[in-house]
């Protein structure tokens, strides 16, 4: 007699992705674009959030999601930026869900908006095996955490559709090798779009928020 | 008729507790001190070990446990310093766990050792749950991180005996906040210790050693 073995993990995973396909549905026939913005702590989510609501807020409706274990500063400093935010506060679990996503987007409103960001916990490992519903997922890395991260937190580099490299304004003080991390990036995962800025002068966001626009307006 | 319920995540953590033990008491009787070194990706846990060693290495046996979720790294680096060192990949898992340690700890060889340094996964969440045996938790946090981090992982501030606050060169070029992550961080957790350091330029690293040494005499 053969055992029967439940593989708790991939059960997971699967009743996730049924309603992250449900959610992206509803993205779909609202023509809603909907971005998993995903970092490490501190690589400059936020700050990246707020940079896309003051260059495209005026244009486009846009809606935020904040997930953090715990607090809501993420979420008052949206809000001063004029801009519907709901919170999720996941209480200690270390990535957002396609269940917490439901949720929030019954508080936030989905109709009426073209832009959706849901700003994931903090954190390089979790979130990328946890699809959202998304039309991509953008992840953020920053200069000062160094340019081997790609080799040491492999998933998140290769299922993300997009990379900004942040805090360029840093490179001078750190020994941050920006052709090293392209180089391994781009083979790891060669259909990734790759936009050095910093968020805090401005510095290469031009090309990112053209991107992001054109994105945007295809969806339509 | 009541219903009897498994709560996985207890469950799990209560096993994990069980070896944790085991391993604080082979820890005890070799009388080797150990450290379960945690932060987010890139605030310098490699950094702040080759700093350890260099300080340290000559007087005392030290040895280094390298967690990674891929890539043997860190563990290179390390092993270039000539100190015993074992890599373990978890394979996706976002922590160590005590289980883990046992295993490492049976190549690496506790006996003869004055220092374990155990460095973790980076990530500011799931490691701050998992007890592995450690002596003290020690965690960085890096100044381009941000000083609003602990009201945003507080299990991880809370956990900690100690905070190493890294990077200390890059605050002329960032908003940290150095009076008010010591504030949150001492209301939230009044025994801890903090060290602002920066592993690149050596400053502060003076206070940060000659604490550890004290600790690893004490356990002699």
């Amino acid at each position: 007699m053969s055992v029967k073995t439940i593989n708790v993990n991939q059960d997971i995973l699967g009743a996730n992705d049924i309603l992250a396909e449900s959610m992206k549905s509803q993205f779909q026939s609202s023509k809603v674009y909907v971005i998993n913005l995903m970092s490490g702590p501190g690589a400059g989510k936020t700050s990246t959030v707020i940079r896309i609501i003051e260059a495209l807020g005026n244009k486009y409706k846009i809606g935020v999601i904040e997930g953090d274990i715990a607090s809501d500063v993420d979420a008052r400093k949206i809000q001063e930026k004029g801009v519907d935010v709901v919170q999720i506060n996941t209480n200690g679990a270390c990535h957002l869900d396609a269940n917490m996503i439901m949720s929030a987007c019954k508080t936030l409103g989905i109709e009426g908006k073209d832009l959706i960001i849901i700003e994931n916990v903090g954190n390089l490992v979790c979130p990328a095996e946890f699809n959202l519903g998304e039309n991509i997922k953008l992840m953020i890395l920053s200069v000062p955490e160094g340019h081997d991260k790609p080799l040491k937190y492999p998933l998140m580099f290769t299922e993300a559709n997009a990379l900004v490299i942040n805090k360029i304004d840093l490179s001078p003080f750190t020994d941050f090798n920006m052709d090293e991390v392209k180089r391994v990036v781009m083979a790891m995962n060669p259909a990734i779009e790759i936009f050095p800025v910093s968020a805090k002068t401005g510095h290469g966001l031009d090309s990112f928020i053209n991107w992001l626009e054109k994105k945007i307006q295809d969806n339509r």
